[in-house]
């Protein structure tokens, strides 16, 4: 067993996303205790550009809530915030985690609370975090915005089908998330005072399955215009896609997906050249791809339904020659 | 060819889902005959907890049907008797066999008949089985319960990607079914005094494709409570996830999916470390867990709505330290 | 770099699905350009077999569009014309294509226009083309009919896991579209006078995501009937199966997916002995099947609702002893 106290640690401010904190794709020391710290944010959040709006519940006001990256080997140390200000109970359950509810159960804090959770990260791959407070908490917190990723690298970093090593210039946190706004008999979305007086509607829309928003990082359009992805020719990007609830099948128009670990797991052998690849309701995957040509690229979920109309559409600029 | 009236004969007795027939792992004799017999029973059935009920058809009593397992080069025999008692017209279709639409055209039997089917098992894995009557009749009877799997293990058992073998000290079957109750005006659910006078109501619901109740083995909470799915630390339990309809991503809540047969099949590379496994619609997957941490751990198919709302949650106790 | 302009060319005679042209499987000679020409026509279209009609959007008049078929190496030049008699704008974005919105961004053709897109084909596999004419236009023409598939052949021809050869003597062209038509107050199937009336009415339906028509080819019945697919036992058939805009789980009743390339890209290593592959909504995959007995198959989409109801069923007739 690993004697945590005597491990080396490092402290790491979280990025929000598109972006993620700056990190060594290979390990260049022993495994350390990495510290993160997340403040829960209960915000009204603008879904669309149609001024529709919705209680959010967000980590560190975002949505999906910041990625965190890790080697195998490492320790995840979550400090995780309920300020006072905040309506409800929260936690957070960790995929990469082992027992105790993925973490969900070491972590319920009312507001004006904070915990500390720490785990070992011992499976390479990407997996999905989210608040599960028990009973329909659990899928009312999660389509409301409470989920993200964290990125778990083998210590010597990603590799292909022959152990070849993979590199990347940049990589993306990308989330997508369903949202159930209710409307009136008139059609129109409603509103509400509170996060709490939303629930008992919220719950009737979703049980009909059928999202009126689907997005990338919170809002429909937080990922084109002034806001859009930038790479340039010749640059490796790794596109990590959350989706904690609801299947999605992200397609990079004008590329492809090189390598790509639909499921997640970085102990699989990546699947090569795929046109769309498949993130289960409930997990996050990683694509990587480097571009050829300079131009516009639209990053979508390929239910083109989901992507021009209900809001699930990225760009990438590529810049160069 | 085989001579299969010179093979030897085991019967078998059929356990009740979640509990699998005992049978050996690796195959410690030559090819045999398996003899397996099913009655079909059709059956007012309560679909939640709320006395929410539908007629459903069953193989041997309970949705989903008993697993059988044999071993690939075995010969399966089954008796499928369909009681007088019974107001409908049933068959089964196994996704294991070759030709005849996979036994269906070989096996309708109406009420007051039986019959016997015998098939080859050629190919290892998880495979559905269903009834599939015709026309309208196949999704009515499938969605009304009667599916379950057959699990057919290579003769020297389960093995890793290096073909290291890989056993279990315990398999669970689980099987989702997606039920579409219809609401009268009011939204409640309606009840109808014959199978028979539910199918055009049921039908158009259908149509909708948005079930009302998505649950595991028949029933929400079926596999919660006092039926909640047991193992102790240090068990390595395969969990066998059927759905014969609808697409599911089952997730264990504090366990992972450390070897997965995301399709079914035996003859493709398990793979590592999955956090969600992708069940297509009208396929069985088998995933295999070593549990590491007592505790109780939640398996949910990850829409979290379809868990949580429609019911499609399970519990595993864990024992140990 | 390639000096296009002194290489062979070859033109091709496209075929109506679910038929294909012929080809080499494996190429006896240098990279070539292989000429394709396509016309575009909109017309009235009938979706099942009970009068119900839209108005259609298709390449070369059928849903889904003609197969062409290409090794990798070789370079796709592509006529796409636009007739006068048209009332919209159309283009062609190939999931297969590198940059240029997959050639969407240089193809845009008003009624009366026509151009030429020429592009290396550099990773083999079965690769989805669409229609993609910007904004709501892109669902839009995709779920009227808009699609089709590109295989872009190992110049060495398919391969099993180990490298042998894998040949096919059959290939069908199975192209799955999810209709959305409006109905009007009594429920009954709207009809407008022309394409563009239909629009909004269209989009509002599409929104719901709840198609009223899954077919394969069109229309219900396309490959049923006098139209089913024929192969003889013995043969070795290559199903290859788009859909464009929604996911879908293709089956064959009574035989099995012996390698299947799922996400259709040939440099994976194809699955074996599947009962139920998965094709994510934006592309085209690939089964290879050798049938072992006569009779009747059915090939469906195994949600078995949507089979049945919605219309995505196939029939195979499989002659020989
Ligand atoms: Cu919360
Ligand atoms: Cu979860
Ligand atoms: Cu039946
Ligand atoms: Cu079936
Ligand atoms: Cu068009
Ligand atoms: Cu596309
Ligand atoms: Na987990
Ligand atoms: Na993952
Ligand atoms: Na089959
Ligand atoms: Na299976
Ligand atoms: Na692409
Ligand atoms: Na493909
Ligand atoms: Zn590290
Ligand atoms: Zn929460
Ligand atoms: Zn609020
Ligand atoms: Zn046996
Ligand atoms: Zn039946
Ligand atoms: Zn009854
Ligand atoms: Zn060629
Ligand atoms: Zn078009
Ligand atoms: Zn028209």
């Amino acid at each position: 067993a690993d004697n945590v106290d005597e491990m080396p640690r490092k402290k790491v401010k979280l990025a929000p996303p598109p972006f993620v904190h700056e990190h060594e794709q290979v390990a260049s020391g022993p495994p350390q205790v990495v510290e993160f710290e997340m403040t829960i944010q209960e915000k009204v959040w603008e879904v669309d550009d149609e001024g529709t709006v919705t209680h959010a519940m967000t980590y560190d006001g975002s949505v999906p809530g910041p990625m965190m990256v890790v080697h195998e080997g490492d320790y995840v140390e979550l400090t995780l915030i309920n300020p006072e200000s905040n309506e409800l109970l929260h936690n957070i359950d960790f995929h990469a985690s082992t027992g105790a509810l993925g973490g969900g159960a070491l972590t319920e804090v009312a507001p004006g609370e904070q915990c500390v959770l720490r785990f070992k990260a011992t499976r390479p791959g990407t997996y999905v975090y989210h608040c599960a407070p028990g009973g329909s908490m659990i899928p009312w917190h999660v389509v409301s915005g409470m989920s993200g990723t964290i990125m778990i690298l083998p210590r010597d970093g990603l590799k292909d089908e022959k152990g070849n090593p993979l590199r990347y210039d940049r990589v993306f946190n990308i989330g997508e998330n369903d949202f159930y706004i209710p409307r009136d008999e008139n059609g129109e979305y409603k509103t509400y005072e509170t996060v709490s007086e939303s629930f008992s509607d919220q719950i009737e829309t979703m049980r009909g399955l059928i999202p009126t928003h689907v997005v990338f990082n919170g809002k429909k359009g937080a990922l084109t215009g002034e806001n859009a992805l930038k790479a340039k020719v010749g640059e490796t990007v790794l596109f990590v896609h959350s989706q904690a609830n609801r299947d999605t099948r992200p397609h990079l128009i004008g590329g492809h997906g090189d390598y790509v670990w639909e499921a997640g797991s970085f102990n699989n052998v990546p699947d090569r050249d795929l046109e769309t690849w498949f993130i289960r309701g409930g997990s996050a995957g990683a694509a990587l791809y480097t571009f050829l040509q300079p131009g516009v690229y639209a990053y979508v979920n390929h239910n083109l339904i989901e992507a021009v109309e209900l809001g699930a559409t990225a760009h990438v600029l590529v810049d160069g020659e």
